[in-house]
């Protein structure tokens, strides 16, 4: 595995593979990688020809006051995972490396981005979509792959590819659980023993929806009562939003007439914890 | 000549190109071709070995009023002039092929595109960055070239290049300029025979603006003051801004002690016109 650190290595790379002819799979990630981004590494490898790993924790994308200095780093860990999952390339660039002093140039997108995550973070998805549009720069790769959990972000970079034209491939690999039902992320680690255990209200609330629409519920209102229920009953569980959206628009249903996502984000003490199911009539 | 319609069809071209090894010079255009910009094909051809124009009069970059609709268009004389100028592909895109009905995504810049023509007419820039973005990402070149008679464009281009890490090299070519002096343009078409002589107050200001700097002047306010004088006898010119500006960051200099840009946005009647000169101390 080669390990990647300027922008400039990286694109002298990524011009001899596209002259090579072999096709290049992208994994873009914060880093402190866990099973659910080997889980993406695994489904790129399936359609690449090699595989790229970006670990940067990209302070655009965090609002003042969020957890850029204490997000969870752990860079030999991350190596030794990719190495083991059979990376090509790790491409790790420096904070520096990314950003001038004087960035003045951002991707925005103007109608996915204004729900959910984005209207509880404003500008949060403006410095993921430019920052993922600045790694495919780089990376060139032909085919990205998103995990399903950060739902609203793998939808908004679908967009972003189709509208800026990127001639990127986007895969959006499944949602990745602990054996008890948590979503797998890196926040996960932020929360303490008994907060560990209250987390997993999100994963039982969705069971709930999911086991009412089997049972032929399709009121809107009581699929959302009976999530409240279960947060109710969790006293360090705090609910961000609890929806039931277009799989596609993002946008909140009156009717579950079409397939749709259940999306949440709930703070667990100080840790906010996104889940989400698709439901299909 | 290949004349090319579809970004699917203008995408397989890059590839193959890229994979043979070759390198693709890129000229965008609206259009309605001109001298100007068959310099530009001239500068691509000098430093790769394909060159690409595109043709297409960009919707999102006209605010609304504006000449979007009576844009001067004349495909036929402009695929005459690509062939002539030995280009070797026409991506010459429909709007519809371009802008899906719920486009969202948008390139914006926060800093150089604030003043002169962004502050004339907000929200073109984001239009121009974001064609731009998509047209490198259908062409994917290794070498861009824009004309020096939009300089804010050419700057606010090279600096999206920089902070989205575009694998693109920025050329810049110098204005033409007709044998009176006027700055070539597809607008100049726009002039009623009276306002064409009239339109050439506006390199007449340059030209006093550089004789008096030739001549050791370095306060901006009396080259500005000399500039103005010029137009007061114009009674169809109106000036929309008159500026003495930094060369890199386009903001407004106290002295003149760098390299800096003369700018000049003038209406002469209905049609607004754009010229500019670099002075170096």
């Amino acid at each position: 595995m080669q390990v990647i650190r300027t922008v400039e290595a990286m694109r002298a790379w990524s011009l001899q593979s596209k002259r090579s002819g072999r096709r290049v799979g992208f994994v873009p990630t914060m880093g402190c990688l866990h099973e659910g981004h080997l889980s993406l590494v695994q489904l790129a490898r399936r359609t690449a020809d090699l595989v790229v790993v970006s670990i940067f924790v990209n302070p655009t994308q965090f609002l003042p006051g969020e957890d850029f200095e204490k997000y969870p780093r752990d860079p030999e860990r991350d190596e030794a995972l990719c190495r083991g999952a059979g990376v090509d390339v790790l491409f790790y660039p420096e904070t520096g490396a990314m950003y001038a002093g004087d960035h003045s140039v951002f991707v925005d997108e103007q109608r996915l981005s204004s729900g959910l995550c984005g209207a509880s973070r404003p500008g949060h998805f403006r410095g993921v979509l430019t920052v993922v549009a600045k790694l495919f720069n780089c990376v060139q790769p032909d085919v990205a792959v998103f995990g399903q959990k950060d739902v609203q972000q793998a939808r908004l970079i679908s967009r972003m590819v189709r509208d800026l034209d990127f001639p990127v491939e986007m895969v959006v690999g499944p949602i990745v659980r602990e054996p008890d039902g948590l979503a797998m992320s890196s926040r996960n680690q932020y929360l303490a023993p008994a907060e560990r255990q209250d987390a997993l209200c999100l994963r039982r609330a969705l069971d709930r929806v999911e086991d009412l629409f089997a049972g032929g519920e399709r009121e809107v209102e009581r699929l959302l009562a009976a999530m409240m229920e279960v947060f109710r009953a969790i006293p360090s569980a705090r609910v961000d939003y609890a929806e039931i959206v277009d799989d596609v628009t993002l946008e909140p249903l009156q009717k579950l007439d079409r397939r749709c996502l259940v999306v949440l984000a709930v703070w667990v003490g100080k840790t906010r914890l996104l889940d989400n199911t698709l439901l299909t009539p």
